[in-house]
């Protein structure tokens, strides 16, 4: 553990990266890719209790594996009736979640993935920011979402962390800054 | 392994969830997080490299963490001057990176995080969208990106991986749809 931050300002860490490449501006951050176990849990996780769309669904019978794309769209621009449509349309929304099934692993109860958050750690969570934290809580406790912690407890207030089907992490946060209790 | 899908056609999978309830008609999928060892590399990683923007750098001193905000937005919108105001329109921009850095793990040459894509697997990649990805690969190269994969190598044409300075995946896509090379 080290006592001060790599990059000692926000100054300091502008001045390391050289303008922004032209090339560069139409770049979009479309996707996050995580594997689930069961697609039924999962759907049921983030459109029912989190209010997300299914954009689409595509099998890979090849590879035995389907995506299952679901992000904040409204559910009435969905094409619905055609396949190839809807795929290019998923493709002009952003961030979605891909959602990747590998056919089979909800069978077995042994399965399960790994949500970085335990050794060997790495990624972390999503964060959705949503209007009133204690009533997006009050309805997920509702529906037996399974809270990791909840706005009132811990260092950091005003902020919740609930588990998907898989164990994922997410963050629920407002748009009101969090702080370090001790700075 | 199973020989067919948990769920059987997009009509079904749109069929097993309930209408979006009316509260979580503004949520958003506000960021992503995962863990990085030196956020040096990764700024010029994420900022030269791919092109975002650092949005915002929080210290917590008291947990000797800090975390550094960046994604696709104009850098000219960045307030410079007013860190209070600076973190507030961070959190009105999505969905951005949250880069977590806990101090000290730069100088520990011992130290990495685990990517999610190999055992124990979970997490995935982050895919960002590219006006043209030959350019966008070429230009990468140049720059010394370390490639698992080329548009023109694997089973899946028209899309490229790289990785980051910590191991983490990025698949570079464009608006044009994959598909399975034996469907």
């Amino acid at each position: 553990m080290a006592d001060k931050p790599a990059i000692s300002s926000f100054e300091e860490a502008i001045s390391l990266s050289s303008p922004r490449d032209a090339t560069t501006k139409d770049y979009v951050l479309q996707q996050i890719m995580y594997r689930i176990k069961d697609p039924k849990k999962s759907l049921k996780f983030y459109v029912d209790a989190l209010g997300m769309t299914l954009l689409d669904k595509i099998d890979f019978p090849s590879m035995k594996f389907s995506l299952y794309f679901v992000g904040y769209v409204n559910p009435d621009e969905v094409p619905k009736d055609d396949a190839d449509a809807r795929y290019k349309w998923m493709l002009s929304k952003s961030t979605v979640l891909e959602l990747t099934h590998n056919w089979g692993t909800e069978n077995d109860s042994n399965f399960s993935y790994h949500n970085g958050n335990a050794d060997p750690r790495g990624y972390g969570h999503i964060g959705i920011q949503v209007p009133d934290l204690d009533e997006a809580c009050a309805r997920l406790e509702k529906l037996n979402v399974d809270f990791l912690k909840k706005p009132s407890e811990g260092k950091m207030r005003g902020i919740a962390f609930i588990k998907d089907p898989d164990g994922y992490w997410i963050e629920l946060l407002t748009r009101n800054p969090v702080s370090d209790p001790q700075s």
